[in-house]
């Protein structure tokens, strides 16, 4: 079968034939229909992050996908049953107690490969087994769209972890802010739609016209330039917030966004970034985070049960915006395109490996 | 009848003479017993936090209070009992939400007054009035030390809030770190050892011998010298920590602290510093916040319902901790000492306006 992988030392994906793999006891084995690009496949291609599985020399890549179990091994699914697959699996000296209580998200890297990202496949394959354990069922009515599951699961962590951190008050948010006008900013942000905020802003850095930008208003939200108003400067420009999204990974916005809360409010942060030495006005953030009952939560991966909200929330998601949102679609002849330079007209690409 | 007060523009408190206040309705008049002195009362003395009320021009201090029932008025109270005031009222202009839903902690700082504190006389008199909904009852056979409750109270709250936090995943502290050896120091470390945490620590920066590193030992708990191991390093040099108290108000450790936590570990923040600018790894900082699940909550103040837990803290709360915890209780004539620049050997005080 055909795979989409990135060998050690590359700075390329590249398209190799590879054996079909034979599911094990309590594996299924699943025909891959589309396989997400994001901002992490690109890290991983750049090698900022992640790594190829030990004593390998190249990685498959692609952590956002969907399939339909073509043999069903021991397992409980059927035939043609549309899955989506979790992400992260036990290391290679074995499970663990985060695996064991079905919260692999909240494992320390050291603990967990992550399939397609670090130390283990991915599933841009035209076939990839994983125990059944591992594999979130959906319905076959909106499959085309499975491959932003993973994301949207990211989001349902974020989002929950976040009102967990609010739960101690009556916390009823209003107002949202999305940091970042990228594919998960812009999930995110048609999410926080979907969840009944009233008033909705996410920042970018773009010129009109933009599809972002289009999108963003679209759904009723705000669009922010940040070179016009900085992260510091939304409360007073807009209104204070209270929740803000970070999906940017600039590490400046983790700290700019407590200014940007309202009292009571909480920022749930995604992005990854690199080591980055600056100044803040420490005294003032402390004082405002106590002064304000505010909260910054770090949030990554996300877990068997947050994809099964996914699954729902996207049943939920409006055609229109999906149908913007996925800018391309590639046959694997034309995979190269899915993973090119983003120029402003293109805002989430997939591979199509097979139709249902 | 006589109290302690601060004088505008002054910078030591003064024994005034004052009419004893007249319950209106729906409030009772209380016959002060303890009243107890914190970091708070030193900086509101000093004129860095809080103020007089509008339109005086001095402040009562005090707002560690405990105190008997001397009018109960058309309350539920009865004459004798023992209570403890909760701290903020409805400001000039009137109620508002936080105070309508129970929640005046929640409040930011414009929404609110505090008594001995911002905007609204205290408690260290021989008699206050209040509205009954903000005294909590205590059992009047430890009201000797009820002056304690409110203290407890605050950081009832962070725990509490912190544990929301984490209340989205299985989390089962058992390293707690708490940052600053003074009274809260104490009783929070105490708190978290009353709770089941296997292991407890306390940073401070003493020479043995001292008597607060005696209290963190005889809690069976480590003490750690932040000028051989800073914040950043308690991790490697201990364990990381489920859980950070940070009471200390240097803003340093609000930034640092995120190094010290394990996977999936929460710091609250409860100190109030100062505006200071200084360089921080921002990058990493996110990073860890991110990819570890770590998070940081700020907490201000505690509500009617956290004062009540911590009545049965306080019950709790073993002997010896207490009279090793409190090292001077002074009558009237000798207020001035249970203000005083603490020395080594003092640890907590309070102002004694009567007995039982």
């Amino acid at each position: 079968m055909h795979a989409v992988v990135i060998r050690r030392g590359e700075s390329a994906p590249a398209v190799v034939e590879k054996p079909r793999p034979s599911p094990s006891a309590g594996e299924a084995l699943v025909r891959t229909l589309r396989v997400g690009v994001d901002g992490t496949d690109h890290e991983v291609i750049e090698g900022r992050h992640g790594g190829v599985p030990e004593g390998e020399d190249h990685l498959v890549l692609g952590h956002e996908a969907v399939g339909v179990v073509a043999e069903p091994n021991d397992t409980d699914f059927e035939e043609g049953d549309v899955v989506v697959p979790t992400v992260r699996r036990p290391p290679p000296e074995g499970s663990n107690e985060y695996f064991e209580r079905g919260e692999p998200d909240m494992a320390p890297p050291e603990a967990c490969v992550e399939r397609g990202i670090d130390g283990a496949h991915g599933f841009m394959a035209e076939y990839f087994a994983s125990p059944a354990e591992y594999l979130v069922p959906m319905p076959d009515s909106y499959a085309e769209w499975g491959f932003l599951i993973e994301p949207i699961s990211i989001s349902e962590k974020a989002i929950a972890h976040a009102a967990a951190s609010r739960s101690a008050f009556d916390w009823t948010p209003e107002s949202g802010l999305v940091l970042g006008n990228g594919s998960l900013g812009l999930l995110t942000l048609a999410m926080l739609d979907q969840r009944g905020y009233d008033r909705i802003y996410c920042l970018g850095r773009r010129d009109r016209p933009d599809p972002t930008i289009d999108v963003i208003e679209a759904l009723g939200g705000t669009y922010v330039d940040s070179r016009e108003t900085p992260v510091s400067e939304i409360s007073a420009a807009h209104e204070p917030m209270d929740f803000v999204y970070e999906a940017t990974g600039y590490a400046k916005h983790a700290f700019e966004c407590v200014q940007a809360l309202a009292s009571g409010g909480v920022a749930a942060l995604l992005g990854v970034p690199e080591p980055w030495r600056f100044e803040v006005d420490g005294g003032r953030l402390h004082k405002e985070l106590v002064m304000h009952n505010k909260a910054v939560v770090g949030s990554v991966n996300s877990n068997r049960e947050q994809f099964a909200a996914a699954v729902e929330t996207l049943a939920e998601l409006p055609e229109w915006f999906l149908e913007d949102l996925v800018t391309g679609v590639y046959d694997l002849d034309e995979y190269e395109t899915a993973f090119e330079d983003h120029d402003e007209t293109t805002i989430k690409t997939a591979v199509q490996f097979d139709q249902i």
